[in-house]
């Protein structure tokens, strides 16, 4: 499968499954059927047995995948074997809580160097991180080897950081601001929008009160 | 429209609008069309006039929409004008962020206490927001008129996390939990999951490696 393209909704699934044997392993398990993972999980094994086979992975009959093989080569299909470098735009907040987010250092994605473009943040540190000047974006993001962008700018401001990060050659985004953004296509945006996540849910109880 | 439920999809695009319009508000814009809607935020002006018209919006020919009549308009079809109370559920680092979290309040969501089962933190103020015992989320549920539930703990403690909520009778749930929840039908559970965004960032770096 080397630099064959698998869907998001596939990788999404491995990303389920690795999380699944890391707890299996913490737990003592030696080894896991697809119907036992399946029914543990809440998924389907079917599914389970055709995402693995897809990577060469068979379970032996009886006995299943041993967890951590399984686990160690989910990790180094999804690249978390290799350390990656982020570079934060935005200060603010969010920057700051992402800054010290710890689920970047279990993915191995270690937090290099934030920026923003306030005088009064640039030069400080957030926790042991470094607030870098925004203008100096590209150059550092060479010196400390960036390789993911995350944007926690406000909306207004998100693009001209998506500019910056093409600029600086970056291919993987994480953007936080609740924006539709242009970028060339051999760039990956992956967005959180928590905003729309919290106005659909205001939108489910406005409708449920209006039915009763 | 009234008590009929729209597509998520749909919800999720007027969510969008309503940003669009608070921006061309604050910055004195009377009325946009949808062209120019479309144009200047990157969407397809024919579904603006289909989404629009699904609630009796139709802009007039040559003036198109009344800026501060669509956002209004918007603001309720989304139950924005009306205040949601929310309980967090894990007073850790994520639990913390979110207690301070802007957007809460821009959406008109209050923050109105956090819950734990770790005596430590139990008792203690997180911001302005009091941290009680897990235990008595049913109780304090309701004396706080809690509408909608945020989870917040690690992946073994969600399922639990979302027992007491369906317990207490909450319908509206928003998880950061990595880990697929069962709920009854009439529970909206929408899910962030920032691990799997990066794990598939992670992929997306290791392919495009790999196809060099």
């Amino acid at each position: 499968m080397k630099g064959e393209k698998i869907s998001e909704l596939t990788t999404n699934r491995l990303s389920v499954y690795l999380r699944c044997l890391n707890e299996l392993d913490a737990q003592g398990e030696a080894s896991v059927s697809s119907d036992a993972m399946a029914r543990r999980f809440h998924m389907n094994s079917a599914q389970i047995r055709k995402d693995l086979a897809n990577f060469g992975e068979f379970g032996t009959r009886g006995v299943g995948y041993n967890v951590k093989t399984l686990r160690d080569h989910l990790t180094s299909i999804l690249g978390l074997d290799r350390e990656h470098r982020v570079g934060i735009i935005g200060a603010g907040r969010l920057g700051a809580a992402l800054a010290d987010y710890y689920g970047f250092r279990k993915a191995n994605f270690t937090v290099a160097a934030i920026f923003d473009s306030d005088p009064a943040k640039i030069g400080n540190n957030l926790g042991e991180v470094a607030v870098l000047d925004a203008k100096d974006f590209s150059q550092a993001a060479r010196s400390y080897m960036i390789d993911v962008a995350v944007i926690a700018v406000p909306a207004e401001a998100a693009q001209s950081a998506l500019d910056l990060v093409e600029k600086a050659g970056i291919k993987a985004v994480l953007n936080f601001a609740p924006v539709s953004l242009r970028a060339s296509s051999d760039i990956k945006i992956n967005s959180i929008d928590l905003t729309t996540s919290l106005e659909s849910l205001s939108y489910f109880l406005a409708s449920s009160e209006d039915a009763r």
